[in-house]
């Protein structure tokens, strides 16, 4: 059973007013024609950019108000993201919204076990408890680093657990050009020819802020804009150390320098579908209503600085992904499990993270005022001092009026106790471990496994290993 | 140094549409017109009503489409509720939001005393921790009940703490005639006729929902009202139990319950200041978009039905009071403490709330989209790929730039751990000793701290001591 990512009722909340956000947008093509984005190393990127009428001056390419925006007018708005279980594709952009795990803690933490480097047993185990979970949509990416195996390697063990451990969509690597095509081929073997007409994957290229686009960056940005497969463009600016410290310059130049890595896919390839990322550290709210035709994503689900899946990280987490989910952002990064700036994936953490996922999906269903949702049958049945737990309103609705939170315990105190009055992160490790215990590998069938695994220790036979 | 609870600068979100809101409408007045509130044990509020043209049949009382409603029109939009140090004067109302700390707990704890019966030496500890705490602009009411006073007495020694121990506006008792009136005679003690003119003081005055208001409550009312004291409605309704379990449902009965006290409020004294309260379990969102002239108190600041201070109870808390504060509202109840269900009043819970109060109150001051903010002159000083740390930009602004909390640790693991590991509530026990430590008893006329004493002792003689 999923949680539909689908149909979200309630509204983006707007923040900003019509003339504060022309104010970004100008902001963001001041940015691009006085200062510009440096392509470091890319001569491939600059010919493009050129080619379309930018200036480029050496590795610094600049636009003239409002032309890098228009180069970007041929990324779809919505689009699907095919996985290879039909039930589980999902679509990016319109009124959806897609929760995805973790991504890119080079440590795990459990309570029993404490806080050490994540394995490739930690990433097989993170991408099955994700395609457990039914309040997300999507395996990711790098959820934890495979620390245990290879630096040139890890993308292949990576890729074989999302493609066979999962049928959920996944990301693939962006950390060498090389990296990125084996990533293709591979889901190429799970997926044929469907990949011509559509997306079965993604690439999260970050820039390196400010106004950086490096050569590994925008190597990957072209290898997946040129299979067709989904770019989310995602600048990551610390505010006052990547861009200045206000939250209105932060927005402008993850604009500015979003703009310009779309454009570049749809130079590459025209109609590549294309998500507009963003990770914004010590801003209070997202500004996701930037007023931009392609899907967007926010950087921080449940993101938190604490050490410890404490009050503090929950108290960080939910404050994040309100406004995330409220700003409108169409597919959330990180919404279980991280944990200390990221640096930590917090297998309790990932579960008390996916009680509250499941309850904001539910949030964004909304609720009805039609003449059933008033009960007006339930007032003639009762009346005032009097109880409407057993009217047949009541009895028609309960089982689907709330939400049922699997870790949170709002039953008494003394029941409590005499559990051993365990606080919810401690709550939540039997529910990792009986989840994992309960897991079942989908199917697949054995040729393509055999492929995948052939193609994996080919590849793996053909490098030396590499550890930094 | 207190946070401002003036000048809110981002809008409410607005969950509904026109439509949806007018149904709403449409449903209070239905309830009012088919179904009726019942005034129990009440003539005086029934002789009120009656004369103001609401159909009186027994103690029910049922009002034409439209009719409650208009009744409420002398209520002011806005008012300031004074304070006796004219700095913590707060305005309800406008732009305003107000926060107060939790209400009502007959039970507190703390790390190291676990959980038990409430004490007034509580009471006291919590006024101080409230008049100490700057993100808080109001000491409440019963932040406690002082379980070890004697039912009949307990309103005399929570006045004389409100009055005495902070300068921060308070509630008075409403749980019998004689000790509403005895509350406003403490009052009267230290603003004297101020008090014609200005309210100094609030009372809850909850529904005994659904749609009843009994005699305690009622009178209550009508003796804050004669007094020109600030009156709050609260229905307290769980959705399902005092009310049809549909969020829709709830929010027309609350604007039905909450219309006809304050309509009662303003035949007794047209002009009285008053507050739409609401409290509703079981709802995600609270409805504060209802367009009702009046100011909005919203009932859950930051709660929880977790027994302990844990991620659970700050998830809950902070998606609460995000709900809260998003939806407009103006005053804030239990913005610090509760947990529980409202049962227990946790001193570290407080301490983490008070972190969370600060940062949202930095929030709801939004941001700048002027030129400043943009910080043209830093991308000159820097360019793609360097830091914006040492620009002059960031030290122009980096003193005010972001909310510093005092809990939330977000340093190293390294420093964390070697400083015991502790988790954000451990850390919170050293901060609420402290600041009842450094806590400095406000100024007061020797003369007035006199005759409310006096007034306590005499009131406290003439009646014998009931427990229950």
């Amino acid at each position: 059973m999923s949680t539909p990512f689908t149909g979200r009722k309630i509204p983006a909340y707007d923040l900003l007013d019509e003339t504060a956000l022309a104010r970004i947008e100008d902001q963001a093509d001041w940015i691009l024609d006085k200062i510009g984005v440096e392509f470091r190393g890319d001569q491939r990127a600059l010919d493009y950019l050129a080619q379309a009428g930018a200036r480029v001056d050496g590795e610094r390419v600049r636009f003239e108000p409002g032309h890098a925006r228009a180069l970007c007018g041929t990324a779809p708005a919505e689009f699907q993201l095919r996985a290879r279980d039909p039930v589980k594709t999902v679509i990016l952009g319109g009124d959806n919204v897609v929760l995805m795990p973790g991504y890119g803690s080079p440590f795990v933490s459990d309570l029993a076990n404490g806080r050490r480097y994540a394995t490739l047993e930690d990433f097989r185990n993170f991408v099955k408890l994700a395609y457990s979970a039914p309040a997300l949509h999507h395996s990711g990416g790098t959820v934890v680093e495979p620390t245990d195996v290879p630096v040139n390697k890890r993308h292949l063990d990576m890729l074989l657990a999302h493609l066979t451990l999962s049928t959920k969509p996944f990301m693939g690597s962006v950390t060498a050009p090389e990296r990125a095509r084996d990533s293709i081929e591979m889901a190429r073997l799970v997926f044929g020819e469907v990949m011509d007409r559509h997306a079965v994957m993604q690439a999260n290229i970050n820039v390196n802020s400010p106004l950086i686009y490096d050569e590994t960056m925008s190597s990957a940005l072209r290898i997946y804009a040129e299979a067709g497969q989904c770019v989310c463009v995602s600048p990551a600016i610390f505010a006052g150390a990547m861009g200045p410290l206000s939250p209105a310059a932060v927005a402008a130049q993850t604009l500015a320098e979003a703009i310009v890595g779309i454009a570049l896919t749809q130079l590459v390839r025209p109609g590549c579908p294309v998500v507009f990322g963003s990770f914004h550290s010590s801003m209070n709210l997202r500004t996701g209503a930037l007023t931009f035709g392609v899907p967007v994503r926010s950087g921080g689900g449940q993101i938190t600085a604490s050490n410890a899946p404490d009050g503090q990280a929950m108290q960080d987490s939910t404050g994040a992904i309100w406004s995330t989910l409220l700003s409108g952002a169409h597919q959330v990064w990180h919404a279980a499990g991280w944990l200390e700036g990221g640096l930590v994936m917090s297998y309790e953490k990932f579960i008390m993270d996916l009680d509250h996922c499941g309850a904001m999906l539910k949030l964004l269903q909304g609720f009805d005022s039609d003449d059933e949702a008033f009960g007006r049958d339930a007032y003639f049945e009762t009346g005032p001092g009097e109880n409407f737990l057993s009217t047949c309103h009541t009895l028609r609705h309960y089982t689907t009026a709330n939400f049922e939170p699997q870790i949170s315990d709002a039953g008494p105190f003394e029941t409590w106790s005499e559990s051993g009055a365990l606080p919810a992160d401690q709550r939540s490790t039997a529910r990792w471990h009986q989840m994992l215990n309960d897991y079942q590998q989908p199917e697949m069938k054995p040729g393509i496994q055999a492929a995948l695994e052939d193609f994996v220790s080919k590849r793996k036979a053909q490098m030396p290993d590499e550890w930094y």
